[in-house]
């Protein structure tokens, strides 16, 4: 109801505000007997974290995971998992001048109109900080999903009006960009500078992959697969947007162009092609899932901006008055990559389970013994 | 969790197969005091119903509702709110030869696949014919927004690449495309009956607006209001995506363009561009919600195509084989809108209970007695 | 959040008023591939129904089932079901006298305080009529227990200071009382008659075994198996006491004595005694499930009673005003037996499916094949 | 679902062990703008702590509770209240040689048919260490009923067969026991020091009241009032019977005593007996809310008992083997005391937030301006 768990049978609650004490999550239904230690999930949080590389904001948050429950000598015991992420390098002073100002973009003034107070300071419950126990929770959704051969990758597909062209996954995490195309990447991470350079900031489009998802996944007809996947990737700060195979582009196609015919092959049901994006009827059709979502430009920039405060008088935020230029992201693209990964490994860990309550054997037979 | 309800304080469960017995929708949640009567619900009934024009299909399904429980003398009594919608001129014949056929681009495949069993008649659960539930629920969905000045209004944008320039909202439900642009309008429609008399389907874009949505719903960081929204119009039969205000177009913005101005006019916090399309940090910002849908070409047409049966053997379904070109849609857009209306609908109104509960009266404050 | 829902795998959602058009019941989540028709529900409904004995109600209301959904040919799908039961032989003038009076136990003054209105044509959604919709999803949770050995057992434990000393499962659906000892059956017979004769009515104890239970169901911390069936069964009408195993009786004992020392024997672990009832830590141990609830005695009565009315005005509610006296029970419990074994079948049901999920074949090896 | 969250629209998330770093919990849906510091939270947890008087256990637990978000300068935001309380003074090692023993009473046995695993240390998850994350959610929700009138007060009814025969509120917390009755009081404390010289336990009644309930809370038919409330007592450690009113009191009854009049006096509606605890149909009435739990003795005692180890053999656990005599409670009550009034406080605040929701400021007209 209030808004700050996600998921059925696999459920995560996060908390935290962006200078408060710490922020968190907890993970309950995880089933037990999974390895899980903190490097694992440390691994996917430094791949979210601030100040990673100079396309990136220079602020240091550290990021440090500590396991606090649901863990018993390296192995998940069933109980919830409470993870804890301590709030480091806040200066909480860089926003005292904000405390009545509402920045464009920013959700300060919907807080205020929803509760009627906000905490001013770095975003509060609404920083994109938040993100980092999605991060978390979705590294223990990916020790489900890795035992049952699944796996989530995603990349950035375009900043700006530059697009990958090539698709080499092996590329993503060696450049800055998390590009697949590295001549492409060079070409992304130079905009994303010199944006940065023009105070301003850019947007772009993040594509994330699932594969060797079994089919059957998804609940019609209002939990479908596609519906929670749109949820989850919208619920991401900054997301606009949300596609599931051709997308937006299905729209301008003939139904003989973009029906996906069946096959059997190697002994499996598929499709020839692959329109649909492994989701039919809000269910899972065997083939790898795909899935665009738009990325808005930070709102955070360096160049002066008319507002209002609190009191509905005028104001300017001038680059002075907001964080220095290094303090922002002017492409959050390549930070949002682990943090899609995180979300939709989620939801394809939680309807994994929900699929093995409701066939159980018949739907996974498990390990040999 | 088995995915056939939706909301939260406002809430729906919709059951029923294309060819059972008959359909409906247990609405709960719903305040007492409210008006109504099966008419309200109809008209928004008949703007979905099949053979409404000759844009859509031949088939005549009457969608007649009735009230079951939950009214009481003309007006809610806050018990649950059942809706029954009989089967009718229902011809499961035509689908004998379907039985073990998987046919492009529908699902039973998929329910096979999870379910081990579907039923093969008209599309079964997996039919557009749920819709018609839904459309229910939102007709009384649509009571508690009337009531605080909330309007929910649909159109088709484009189809295949025809696109509307105008938008006088007073000419929607004056064309069969539901279309705000009369002269795109016709354009439209001509390409829907050519792309019918060749046995083919085609896809468009269907725009969603609220006005008059006060501030502050939407619940951060998981039932955003742009989440939720997101998620409800993924679960509609044949979307495959979804933007809010500049959506995909953002990506490619500039901070500096994107961002919204705050303003304070006419004794109301506002902004003074909306590419936010009324939602900023998952709240409403008191803005005009505009919404996208991705609407993908029906998948059944008049076309031989290549499949396979259940047991994986290759097969063709031919036009003879499927049903007769008249019986299907060939752009589904103009019934899409009553439908996508009604989703957004829920959304609002379960998220208006919701921010009543949390502030009471401070949001709220009620009528003057 | 509106409360006409219960379970969370395994889930129902009731509709309906006592003198509304229908009750219904929609049960989501019940798995794909069991058996189940009409005659199945029905032979449950039947030892629910008034008009069954003299010792009930005689109103007859006749309580046909149809199954609308989520049954093909003779098999579950996997879809939502829909089940009906039209409301037949209301004499809603009867009530017509009622229409403006509080009744002393009944919930009319409640509904009000809480809806601000009611349908008080016999009880509307307060009457124990909803029940029925309880024991048609009862029956179908009982088609998966079925599969797996659970067996569910009710009947009457005691009613006034008459109370059951022996107890031969046979006799239950022997006599009208449904009490496993056939001689003191006979006594709570005479006395139940001989209360109606006098005006009044009687109350109860019924008690409920579950048998075949796996160890392993429910989850801790708040929805512990007993947490659930306390939920379940005190959401019964007029049921206002809950023990599981020794119950009350444990608040006087010492440890020494309560303690159920755990053995092996036949390859699997138990406990000597069972004072726990077949729980502890809130998961079920393997031993039988022991519980009993209070019944109160039915509020309506052929004797005159003080109350007031809408307006406050105090009023008399005499036998003439009241139903006559033979359209009440003078005791319920006969009638509550196959309600309270519904609850418990359908949290039994929902939990077998939650534990399958959380564990799959490690918890449900599935049929041999 | 996988059930360690509790309440619908105020709702909280627990996690922890007994012998891990440490407990905690999340309260998702508290409104934003009522007081709340660590003092306020820290006096509930003081009266539940271990070591607070002689009658309960020695063990030191300190209990320093946390407040890690959702209170900014004092106030609720609106936003999760996360609230940590560190695990100090665990002595693990006492608990080496119970690692592979299954305790009578104690839930190792059925974690691990369960889960296949469990924390032996302490009770793991298992252990009324848990309820400490209770009393501090329960601290919360009290913000919330203080803020509309409504207390809810709880004390020891009876220990063993002793029994309270006076009703002085004010005498509850001035004696060890918790018991409004100080003659009484001291038997019972005689009592349980003599049961723990033996070495044994003793279990008793605790009896919980809230007043100036408005009325119209509840929610029918499975959320009713006394259903929740059922759930939330019966989920509690130790627990094995709840009564709401009368309860099995009004199983040997007439209807003719057992009703509760109607009355309408001082401008309110209200019933001149309260067998029915101040609910009817699920609803409150306005009068007070009375409940009753069984507490069985805890499992935890100083005398040899016959059990079996993870491998089926059987083993005794001797007074050494166990925890020394002091390091157990001989009696659980005092404590349960804050624990059921926490319970209760949250199921209260959770439905006056959801009547709120339903009905707005006709519900609650907010504060005057």
């Amino acid at each position: 109801m209030a808004g700050n768990s996600f998921g059925a049978a696999f459920r995560m609650t996060t908390w935290g505000e962006s200078h408060g004490e710490a922020i968190g999550v907890i993970v309950d239904g995880c089933p037990p007997g999974l390895p899980l230690d903190e490097q694992t999930i440390q691994k996917d949080l430094d791949r979210r974290k601030p100040g990673q590389s100079e396309l990136t904001t220079a602020r240091e948050e550290g990021d440090k995971v500590e396991i606090l429950s649901g863990v018993f000598e390296g192995t998940t015991t069933g109980t919830p998992i409470s993870l804890l992420i301590r709030n480091k390098g806040q200066h909480s002073h860089r926003y005292d001048h904000l405390r009545d100002l509402f920045r464009p973009g920013h959700a300060e003034a919907t807080y205020f109109q929803k509760y009627g107070t906000y905490d001013h300071r770095g975003g509060g419950r609404a920083s994109a900080r938040e993100t980092a126990a999605r991060v978390a929770a979705g590294a223990v959704a990916k020790q489900i999903l890795n035992e049952h051969g699944i796996e989530v990758v995603g990349y950035t597909r375009s900043v700006g009006s530059i697009e990958a062209e090539a698709f080499d996954l092996e590329e993503i995490e060696k450049n800055k960009v998390r590009c697949p195309d590295p001549a492409q990447a060079e070409k992304m991470a130079d905009l994303i500078l010199k944006v940065r350079e023009e105070g301003d900031s850019i947007g772009g489009v993040v594509e994330i992959l699932a594969r060797g998802v079994p089919a059957g996944l998804g609940e019609p007809v209002y939990d479908k697969m596609d519906a929670d996947l749109a949820m989850a990737l919208m619920s991401i700060n900054a997301i606009k947007g949300v596609e599931i195979g051709a997308g937006f582009g299905a729209a301008a196609k003939r139904g003989s162009e973009n029906n996906d015919p069946w096959i059997f092959e190697a002994g499996r049901l598929g499709t020839k092609t692959n329109h649909a994006g492994g989701i039919i009827g809000g269910i899972t059709t065997g083939e790898e899932l795909v899935m665009r979502i738009a990325v808005k430009p930070p709102s955070t920039i360096g160049i002066p901006q008319q507002t209002v405060d609190r009191t509905g008088r005028a104001a300017t935020i001038s680059p002075g008055d907001s964080e220095s230029k290094k303090r922002h992201d002017p492409c959050i693209c390549p930070r949002v990559v682990p943090v899609a990964e995180a979300m939709v490994a989620i939801v394809l860990a939680d309807h994994f389970l929900r699929q093995r309550g409701l066939r159980g054997a018949e739907f996974d037979p498990g390990k040999a013994s």
